[in-house]
C-alpha cells in the first residue's frame, strides 16, 4: 500500500513489491500471481471486515432502513484508509476485462460475502415477510448494487473524509427504504416487478449470460 | 483513432499522431495540448452529431418513450464505430480529476448540448406541460444521467454489435415513461421529489459545491 501510494499503481513493480516484503521475486509470485491479485486481495479483506463489522453494528436494530445506513456506513468506515488509493485502483477494477472489477467471476466469492449481508439486512428487519417474495428474492443483489454505487460515489469524492458520500448513505437509505416499503402497493406492483426484472437482466452479473436469449 | 487502435491509447505518442497526420509536433501541440484534449474532441464531435442525427429522427413523434428510445437509440448508432476505443476512453475518463471525465468543468459545453436535447425530448412530446414543474425542471439534465448510465453499459458490453445495450434501451424507455408519467400520482408526490433532489444533489455536476452547505 505504501509503495502504491509513494510511486503510484503503475510504477510499482512486482520486484519492488517483493523486496520491500523481504521475499523474493519467485514467493511474491508464487503467492500473488500479479498486481491485479493483490488488488483484489484488498478487496477480499474489506469484504470480510465490512460484513464483520456490519452485522455486530447492526445487532438489535430491527429498522430496515436503520439496518441499510449501517451497512452501507460500515463499508466507508472499514475502506476509509484506503481512499487514496480508490482512484488508482479504480482505473483497474472499472476495466470490465480485468479480474479485478467487482463484477468479474474471480470476484464471485467477495461479491456474495456481501450479498449475503445484505441478505441479512433484510431478514433482521421488521421489513421480512412483508415484502412481495419476488421483490425479497431479489433484494440483496440490489442492495448489493446501491453498495457499488455508493462506492463509486466514495471513489470519486474529494470531500474531507469522503463527507459527501457519508451524506448520500444518510440520505439515501431512508428514501430506499420507502421506495422498497410502497413495493407493497397493489398499484406500483406491476412497476416494481419491471424494474426488478430489467436491473436482474442488464446490472447484475449472474445475467449475463442469462439475458441474451431473453426477449424483449 | 487507427494509431489507437492498432497501438493502444498509452503507447500512441503525440508525436506519432502528429506524424500520421502529416503536421509538426509543434503543430500538433498547438492545436491540441495533450492526448486527453484529443478524446475531448472525440466526445465534442459525437455530441454534435448526436443532437442533429436525434433532432431529425425525433421529428414528429409525440410519444414520450419514443422520443427518448430514438435519443438514446442515436447515440449508440452514433458512436458505435467507436466502441473498439470505449474501454480505453472510459479508463481515462472514469477519473474524476481528468478534463475529459463526463462530469468535468471542461466537459460543460458537450454537457449543455446533451441536455439540451433531452430538453427536446420533453418538450416535443405528449408529456410536455403534464409534469409538475419542479419534475420537468430537472428531467432533462436526469435523462442526461439516464444517457451516461447507458454509455456505461455500451463501455462495458461485449456482444456483438453492442446488441446487450440496444436491448437495455428498448426495455428502459417504457419503464422510465411510466416512472415519470407515475410522478403525476398525489400519492407518490413526496417520494418524487426526494428522488429528484437527491440526483440533483449528488449526481448532477453542477450540484458538486452546492451540496456541502446542505444539511442532511
Amino acid at each position: 500500500m505504501r509503495l502504491f501510494q509513494e510511486r503510484g499503481y503503475d510504477r510499482t513493480t512486482m520486484r519492488a513489491i517483493a523486496q520491500e516484503a523481504g521475499v523474493s521475486v519467485g514467493i511474491a509470485y508464487y503467492y500473488f500471481e500479479s498486481k491485479d491479485v493483490l488488488i483484489q486481495g484488498f478487496y477480499d479483506r474489506i469484504t470480510r471486515e465490512h460484513a464483520r463489522d456490519a452485522a455486530e453494528r447492526m445487532e438489535g436494530v430491527r429498522d430496515f432502513a436503520a439496518r441499510l445506513e449501517i451497512a452501507l456506513a460500515s463499508w466507508l468506515d472499514c475502506a476509509g484508509r484506503y481512499h487514496a488509493f480508490g482512484t488508482q485502483f479504480f482505473r483497474t477494477a472499472a476495466d470490465p476485462d480485468s479480474p479485478v472489477s467487482p463484477f468479474s467471476e474471480q470476484s464471485r466469492p467477495a461479491r456474495a460475502t456481501a450479498v449475503a449481508l445484505f441478505a441479512d439486512v433484510l431478514a433482521g428487519s421488521d421489513l421480512a415477510r412483508k415484502l412481495d417474495p419476488e421483490l425479497a428474492a431479489q433484494l440483496p443483489e440490489l442492495l448489493w448494487l446501491l453498495l457499488m454505487a455508493v462506492v463509486l460515489h466514495w471513489v470519486l469524492d474529494r470531500t474531507p473524509d469522503t463527507t459527501r458520500t457519508r451524506e448520500l448513505v444518510r440520505r439515501s437509505t431512508p428514501l430506499a427504504a420507502r421506495l422498497i416499503s410502497m413495493s407493497r402497493y397493489r398499484l406500483l406492483r406491476p412497476l416494481v416487478h419491471d424494474v426488478t426484472t430489467l436491473c436482474r437482466d442488464f446490472l447484475l452479473p449472474a445475467a449475463a449470460t442469462r439475458t441474451a436469449t431473453r426477449g424483449a
